[in-house]
């Protein structure tokens, strides 16, 4: 019989989207008439721009015309969409990033979880607690981690306690670690990076030979003027850090399916005998033997978000949910609730009453308000006494929402 | 510094198509005027379907309304489609398949590699030669292997050879091998393989506690009455089998990037301990963790297949490109030489003429024929004194491919 994969057995159920579905659904079952809310799930509800939609029609025409059929196209991406991934995202912040540095892929989440296998073992990895749950079950999948202890903290992984004390920004580790997990604006706390600490994270990298992996889905969404909005704008960061983008939140598409890579050139690893490697090459292999490019239509409806138009229309669409974002802050501190993030980033973080433990306060919200949040503690330890809002819904919803919350939980 | 993933520099450099395209460089670079037919790439060249034009068509626009927008899917797929291939591709075979066995995916090359992240080391691992390089090269990544030898070949692998004498299709090996890859219609050589050779490969995967992974991404090119199309229409072979399946070649979606890979629930592996594992659940865990679906616009092209147009025009498609195959066939039959496939795969396996290799007759069409084909050593040791031809092309270049071979090499 052939061996599996011991390691995934070290996985721990996807308990926190299952549980919740539990519970709201047996709200549900009793209260048949009840109008549930749900601000759990951190996906978009609004329509695709219409530069894109216009775009993927016109790519849908080609492919139906034996002249402008397209076929295989380069596992990496069409080079009309790295260039403008370039030009758009990364050249106006002072940002070197070369176009055959960009690698296109179906989303931030797989890429999250490829980047390990061009990596070895015995890396020393750290991630953020709350994390967003992906960073930590592939690395258990690839065997970086021992079994879970009762907090549903893997051995060999190093936690980054974030909260309240230190911004939702963990402190710079006094030990050495390989590989670093970002990710800002943060999922779940909705909070940032500031530059001058970015720039020490930088700093640490190369002190340490480190890797970073910077996670920027939600770039899109950084509203005050000096958030750093990629790694690459800080010096040097290319010897240390691998950038993940989405267009999942930035235009809507977690449905259509797109995100690219950037992979420096000057970013460096080791064999285990020492012997220097450049990355962006086994990436690049990675990449054209295990992958095959996305679809030549999102391509092209990828490319219509960097366009004149399509730009207005996605700030549109991000100014939108911020306002939902602003909407939910400014409802809930009007309560006395304590309420992170939601300034750059599409989710509000909110402390529980005193005592209060995050799926007490889940548990409260869906039976006083028929409102469905994601309890904090389900993205770690740090995460009790916290619950996430999204800000992903119609100003209808959020308002209604807001004001079921101000009148139920109102002291 | 973070180690990387040392078995990359395993591998060999992506030599065929690279050396291909040199030497198709180099010869228009001194013949600029040559009219060069390319043969040598497996890729399509016929538009989309016109159901599956409309059906993408009306999936932009929903998702361009509020009301009809989808954003994430299930990762496995969506119902509409898991259904409609049971319904389709395997019901009406007798294979026993059921819809969530089914996981829909942007490519059968991708699912290929993704498999073995469910499976550990130490399993033995037969390949066929001539074979599809990325079943070498991802077990190569995964460290499953040695180093490669002079001819390519590398350690740990067990090869199974298929040439003319066994009409290309391998001897059931006599050791004890874990994990077997068959493809059938086969890439490169557009042999098949026999019912009852099948039977016996399930027959010995039963005995042996093995797992066959059966790529039936040419499928749809099946002519002959008894060719399985699916290894599940063998009794049993749910317990022992993965098929992969593609849209790529079926309906043209080489751009557009569709596929899925059925595991049945009743297929077990052990761990190190011993323990029996159900296969499913590693990989409906995997296809959660790793991956977010494939576009919404692309399933409901996919379901478009299966719509009553969609089959007629698929079936259309198929024949066109198959009609090339056998002109193909029968031309280079007449000049006298052996061709093998093109009956139930868009290949034909032309065998050079004697004291020829497969470099020496790539560079002899190229030159005096300006007809591009792919070199059989590429694929393997057991390629050498074959070249494969492709047959999707059009019509017009097919023929003036066959009567420029016609002409210059007749004897």
């Amino acid at each position: 019989m052939a061996f599996i994969n011991d390691n995934y057995l070290k996985l721990k159920a996807g308990y926190l989207f299952p549980e919740i579905g539990r519970r709201v659904a047996a709200f549900q079952k009793s209260n048949p008439t009840a109008k549930v809310i749900r601000m759990g799930i951190g996906d978009v509800t609004e329509p695709l721009p219409p530069a894109v939609v216009e775009a993927m029609h016109r790519a849908v025409d080609e492919m139906s015309k034996r002249e402008s059929f397209r076929g295989y196209g380069p596992e990496q991406g069409y080079d009309f969409l790295r260039d403008a991934i370039v030009k758009n995202d990364f050249a106006p912040r002072g940002c070197e990033v070369a176009p055959d540095e960009v690698f296109v892929s179906d989303g931030s989440k797989c890429d999250c979880g490829n980047i390990l296998e061009i990596l070895g073992d015995g890396n020393a990895i750290a991630v953020t607690d709350p994390v967003y749950p992906v960073y930590v079950d592939t690395n258990v999948m690839f065997g970086h981690t021992g079994p879970a202890d009762e907090r549903g903290e893997y051995s060999g992984l190093v936690y980054l306690r974030a909260n309240a004390e230190n911004n939702f920004s963990p402190e710079i580790p006094k030990q050495k670690v390989e590989l670093i997990y970002l990710c800002s604006p943060n999922n779940p706390t909705g909070t940032v990076i500031s530059r001058k600490r970015l720039a020490e994270w930088v700093e640490y990298a190369r002190a340490n030979g480190s890797i970073i992996l910077f996670d920027a889905a939600y770039e899109a969404y950084i509203a005050e003027p000096d958030v750093p909005h990629s790694i690459y704008e800080i010096a040097d960061a290319r010897d240390v850090a691998i950038e993940f983008r989405s267009f999942s939140k930035t235009a809507g598409f977690t449905g259509v399916r797109a995100a690219f890579t950037v992979v420096p050139k000057s970013l460096l690893g080791k064999t285990k005998s020492g012997e220097k490697v450049d990355l962006h090459r086994l990436w690049h292999r990675r990449h054209t033997t295990r992958f095959n490019g996305i679809s030549y239509i999102v391509q092209r409806g990828c490319a219509a978000i960097y366009s004149d138009a399509g730009k207005q229309q996605v700030r549109a669409l991000v100014d939108f949910y911020m306002t939902n974002a602003r909407i939910i802050r400014e409802k809930l501190a009007a309560i006395g609730m304590q309420v992170f993030g939601g300034v750059n980033a599409p989710y509000a973080w909110a402390q529980t009453p005193k005592g209060t433990t995050s799926w007490q306060f889940f548990d409260r919200l869906l039976n006083e308000c028929h409102v469905v949040c994601t309890p904090g503690s389900g993205f770690g330890a740090s995460g009790e006494g916290y619950v996430r809002l999204s800000a992903f819904n119609s100003r209808e919803n959020v308002e209604e929402a807001m004001r079921r919350i101000a009148e139920k939980l109102h002291a």
